[in-house]
């Protein structure tokens, strides 16, 4: 039984009022709220158990490294990675696959070789590709979307040719909640002996994950989307991979000795994680990513996929609206366009005076804004602690909304 | 009137105790404590104001943005920025060097070309350029410090040379507390042309800064030594420094445009700052900043200088240990080694077991710890917040821990 008033009541944020009106909270694609024992657990970390982690041999630090680096394996357990020690701590998405970029493929990749990208795929896996076009020679290669916005698993696999050294897709798009196949795609990129980086920004957020299963050599995942800490967050690497890859950043804990002339480097994954880390960020993660799976991933999927149906159902009943993105089993992810009103702006401007919460732009995916052959869209994206009473207030704030702007 | 009882009352880990007595905390070189109001800030954030920032159009994302934002002027504020733009947020002072490695000496420096270091810099503004030698033949030129741990500026100077492209040293020693003269460095440098890119996460904390009065090109700070959350931080960048440079992280927000075949960047500071940024640990870094300020700089180093002096007088009368640095001005970071005594990490240990926290090890300065010919010490760093009597415990305890190795 999934009791969502329960899961509600965990959420301060949730409870409180915006212009006037009860927080109806539909950004979570952008970001998700924090529950209690997150916040907690970060209140705790500065308050009463704060010290540098590593290398202290002190009480504080003692105590702060072993939480930190719990995480490591809590992390492993929610991705069903099989070692710890393939968990590389980042701040985010952006940062696993820009350490992918620069530590993996930009010291690998020579002019003409091809990087297969779906066209749905969020900035932050695509800009670092294009930092490797425009820097080195390399190519990147587009797979379409249909016209629900679903991917063939089949056109990535066809696009994999002699020169593809890495394909670089998202499990889930964070514009048209389309469902990516990427466990096909991974074995069939193994056959071809073709790395792939999984994006699972929003994927991990609302499926269970794993990585062994899926195949996958990197998946990268952002803290802050987990109901974690912002700037929380992880990449799972395959060992092979990790022991190819060049460090990233250079400073402290990623090295074994520095001296004036020669540097030697850390085992991985320490060896990708240098600087002071967000420590309490990480340990806020970990007890984010334990909330989730406690209440269960499944249960969370089974939640939101009849949120998604009951949205599909009502948003489906406006016909001035056009929902963008209908792929079967599609995440609780809508973007829509409406019919001679005003601008996803205007909308996302008068939804909120209702006090309903989304978001309204490029989304970070630009390619695919070109695919549609639009500027923007506004976008309702729906996350654990959501209700059907929810969906109806959107669209009572969507009609709102037509009338004003129609 | 400098009060440092109520001072201690805003950090609420300062009345802990440990292993049974009150935590004396000396590790802040390491990492600072935080004060309440950081700590309030960063709970706030996420109980109450919490959305992702930029491009929502949504109340919490604008609360958040504009919170986000204004920490930009405060840090310029702190720093003595002409421009809150010429300020970018980072993760600490790790990624700050890292981006300026990346993003402004790989595109630019050739085979040859030289970098000029301290001795006693830290890892963070070591490793970076050591990515450069290994990678594309930099060399790096190191300056060494005299026999009281200090930092003759003419030598830094007389080391730029026709091949020297930048200037990177620290403002303070995180181990011998030297501090460094960055000002008549900077105004050599700038006669012949050479940016100098400074350290400042010692630097920052204990003196007032000002970047235009230094004349530097880069100043790097991280926030979880400044009494703020853990991975905040900020670099400042001098608007030409910045217009030279290539963004570093490719993803969200750093972007103009995104197409299949172009990508246009953002202006500065926004292209240095990819992805969703540690919206909430900004936030807190600006009220820890806020909090120093409130204090006063000059009275916070009055009242370091003191408690320097002080524990200078208590550790000189001790003729078993060695303080590893001794220039006149330094600040109150003691690294010590103990005659006969064992191993820094035994004493580390032994004066944990009296509540008092300080580190051992090579504190990520590996070239010094060469340079004084031991692989690791015992460092007592002091901050805002500790006494005298702080001081008169160190001392007890360095006393028990002789007793008992010696």
């Amino acid at each position: 039984m999934y009791d969502v008033n329960k899961i509600r009541a965990d959420f301060p944020i949730l409870s409180r009022e915006v212009n006037g009106k009860p927080l109806v909270y539909l950004d979570n694609g952008a970001s998700a709220q924090k529950p209690q024992v997150v916040i907690d657990a970060v209140t705790r970390g500065y308050a009463e158990e704060y010290a540098n982690v590593h290398r202290g041999l002190h009480y504080l630090s003692n105590l702060a490294t072993e939480k930190y680096e719990a995480v490591r394996g809590i992390i492993a357990r929610f991705l069903g990675a099989p070692d710890p020690d393939e968990i590389v701590y980042t701040t985010g998405t952006t940062m696993g696959i820009n350490m992918v970029a620069y530590g993996w493929a930009m010291p690998r990749l020579q002019p003409g070789d091809e990087i297969v990208l779906s066209v749905m795929e969020h900035h932050a896996n695509i800009v670092p590709w294009h930092f490797l076009r425009e820097r080195q020679g390399v190519v990147l290669k587009w797979v379409d979307v249909d016209d629900q916005g679903a991917l063939d698993p089949q056109k990535v696999i066809d696009a994999i040719g002699p020169k593809t050294k890495l394909v670089a897709i998202t499990q889930m798009s964070n514009v048209l909640g389309t469902a990516v196949d990427v466990k096909s795609i991974c074995h069939a990129a193994r056959e071809k002996g073709v790395p792939v980086l999984v994006d699972g920004s929003q994927g991990a957020v609302h499926m269970p994950v794993n990585v062994a299963d899926l195949g996958c050599d990197f998946y990268a995942i952002t803290g802050h989307k987990l109901y974690g800490p912002s700037a929380s967050g992880a990449i799972y690497m395959k060992r092979e991979r990790m022991e190819e890859m060049a460090p990233f950043m250079g400073g402290g804990d990623m090295i074994r000795e520095v001296h004036k002339d020669c540097v030697t480097y850390n085992d991985p994954p320490m060896k990708f994680e240098a600087g002071t880390p967000g420590i309490v960020q990480q340990i806020g993660l970990g007890v984010a990513l334990d909330y989730m799976m406690g209440v269960g991933m499944e249960k969370i999927a089974a939640h939101e996929a009849e949120l998604r149906d009951y949205a599909i159902a009502r948003l489906e009943g406006i016909n001035w609206l056009q929902v963008q993105g209908k792929a079967p089993g599609k995440g609780a992810i809508f973007s829509f366009t409406l019919d001679g009103a005003g601008h996803a702006h205007d909308i996302s401007t008068i939804l909120d005076k209702k006090g309903v919460a989304v978001r309204a732009g490029h989304h970070c995916a630009g390619p695919l804004m070109d695919h549609l052959g639009v500027s923007a869209t506004c976008r309702a994206s729906f996350a654990m602690y959501n209700t059907r009473d929810e969906v109806d207030k959107l669209v009572d704030a969507l009609e709102l909304a037509h009338d004003l702007l129609g």
